[in-house]
């Protein structure tokens, strides 16, 4: 684990080994079975959690009772819900396992200490919102501009097994597209 | 102007007046009059800019013609297109100034050469891009969850003077609104 740590650390910014070490002494690795919960609406997010191996999704359950997966969060991602992490107001989302997912975790106060004892996370961390934040932009943009079917392409063909990992269901939940119309658009690739 | 940037940065971090010095050295100030393009689609986003003074728009024109506002930018926030900026890509929208419009703009390249010489920068900008990763969730939240009427409300209470300061055809712009259901909504107040 440490080593994938590692890996990750160093694609953005350069750490030494003594400061992989240290980080990673804060780090607490959970497990979740399949269909776990990581965060239920209503409680605090008291933890970011970067996956080591797995697949969660983060949702919310609309005023008509039904699913609205906001993102999915594989292999090397940080995971949390930062709207509640950052302000510490209970959650208005859900994160849960879809597969039996391995994380590295951290509060807010271990992950304000390492700030402190590491100055580069913050470069990490500093580089990494402004990727979600381009993202979160783009994912937008991609509503606005693009057909169901051509945003079905585009993240099929960006997260590579993403359609044999995820169920149908929570893919046309992202879509924000009923099943049935999502197995046509698959029909007709 | 260096007060202000003083005021502003030390709102997050604990900057001293050292540190503000280096860093408004590498800021240059540049004025905008109303209507005035900082940015336009298909140019390179070089700037993030500081807006010391005056009101500016970010929008796009969607596929139809029409003007579409992603956000408004006031005194004591930072304005850039994230996207073009961070990855030097041509721009798809436009930043406009909508009053006469007073900023201190810093390159990319003078950025990452402060965030070295000055590493506090590193935390400020993390934390602002949090914050605003937090206010584009909450924006994604109303558009789901409120009504036009709602989200008008919500936007005129939390921007004092925002109702005078911006064009009733660019709020509803932004509202996703036609400019006649606007002028309903403000009526029933």
């Amino acid at each position: 684990m440490k080593q994938q740590l590692h890996n990750y650390l160093n694609r953005y910014v350069s750490f030494s080994e003594t400061e992989v070490d240290m980080f990673y002494e804060v780090l607490t690795p959970k497990t979740f079975n399949k269909k776990d919960y990581l965060l239920k609406e209503g409680e605090l997010c008291k933890d970011k959690y970067f996956i080591i191996e797995g697949l969660v999704r983060i949702y919310k359950i609309d005023a008509k009772g039904n699913e609205k997966i906001a993102h999915f969060g594989l292999e090397n991602w940080w995971m949390t819900n930062m709207e509640s992490f950052i302000l510490q107001e209970p959650s208005l989302l859900y994160i849960q396992a879809i597969e039996n997912t391995k994380v590295l975790a951290i509060s807010k106060m271990n992950l304000e200490l390492a700030f402190q004892k590491i100055p580069k996370l913050e470069r990490l961390f500093r580089i990494i919102t402004e990727n979600m934040f381009v993202a979160i932009e783009r994912k937008n943009e991609l509503y606005m501009k693009y057909s169901s079917k051509e945003r079905y392409h585009n993240l099929v063909d960006h997260i590579p097994d993403f359609a044999q990992r995820v169920p149908q269901y929570m893919i046309a939940s992202y879509l924000d597209i009923t099943p049935e119309y999502l197995s046509e658009i698959r029909k007709k690739k």
